[in-house]
């Protein structure tokens, strides 16, 4: 049964950020036959700057995961903006959660959990958890979490 | 021609560890169509216990390549105990193989030889052989050898 | 509307360097349906040596940007050795592109347009043009830039 996941998004009272323009030479999005693919976002606040730091530096478990949180929210404006109607979402398949962080932290999974529970509510636990690797990088303009994900479509 | 794996596993005597029960929030496996998706492992000893360290620091080649070897059984493991039937498996396609290094580690492909190794011995050449990636990152809990991968399924 | 992509390749001037030999157990390109898997690859020079270095220590985003598109030379010469034909890639789908840093350095992405700079040359705006994500990660070799990719085929 297919979900409303805009009215879901309305329930929840869930703010989209404004979808970020590319940084640089990649599609925002990409379908190919019936799966959708993301490029690696960052969070981005609702006014359209980025959250920026380092696990294990100058950001902890507790702000990571709201970070993660927001890619997550950032993810579905991405979406919403570049391929259209989120209804056609059947579920997510596969995420590339990854932090920023020291060569010590060891709590990824912690942190990327921000972003999954956020697609759980959204989605429900069936649709809405795939697969998913969580891990630590250094990232780019020193956001703290970037994901990557793909996504199956009805 | 299909293999019977299961078999195979048993004559090479290899004893696979207790599938380790998700740390965050998502799905160890997810078949979409023919293809199987399998979460980040780790290197987990048949008591069930994590191995732990890092490249470049308190770990060497050897000890990684066999914490990467490891990785294989968990792999396997997991795939039987969420998945199933092994036969079902036709090929290895892709595999992420992640080493917990320091800055300087330049040996990431030669650790994850311990994970493909594995492979190409259950499955054979053919088909337990895919492209891959082997690069340095930081991992959760400070294991030293984490490897996401797909397979096709008959 | 299929492209003469070789031919493409002849009129922009491109060098393409030898293919490299793998360096682990893994293909360097697999065929699943219509998708092409490609293997990390690593900017090899026409001499078949390999660009060493790491961003924000002993190189600088110009040295990085020309080592990701030595890398998209390289990815070339692999395709074009190991599946064969240019022509019949339609598109590239899907590119993680892996950047040797620092833990400071933050311009990955900067660094990853010189890989998806020349995609878009050699294959033109809407079939070169995939997406992406740029990180920061330690790489085998100490090689600066390594890139895995997808590819749909016709």
């Amino acid at each position: 049964m297919k979900q409303d996941i805009d009215l879901r998004i309305t329930e929840l009272g869930l703010i989209l950020p404004p979808a970020p323009k590319p940084v640089g030479v990649y599609k925002p999005v990409l379908v190919v036959d019936k799966f959708l693919f993301i490029s690696g976002q960052g969070p981005i606040n609702t006014d359209g700057t980025l959250i920026k730091g380092k696990l294990g530096a100058d950001m902890d478990m507790a702000d990571g995961k709201l970070a993660a949180r927001q890619v997550g929210l950032t993810m579905l404006s991405t979406i919403r903006t570049h391929f259209g109607d989120l209804k056609k979402i059947k579920r997510i398949v596969k995420v590339l959660g990854m932090v920023n962080c020291t060569s010590t932290f060891d709590q990824q999974p912690g942190v990327i959990n921000g972003f999954s529970e956020l697609m759980a509510e959204v989605f429900g636990d069936e649709n809405g958890i795939g697969v998913r690797s969580a891990v630590g990088m250094t990232l780019p303009s020193n956001i703290p979490v970037e994901v990557e994900a793909m996504f199956e479509l009805y």
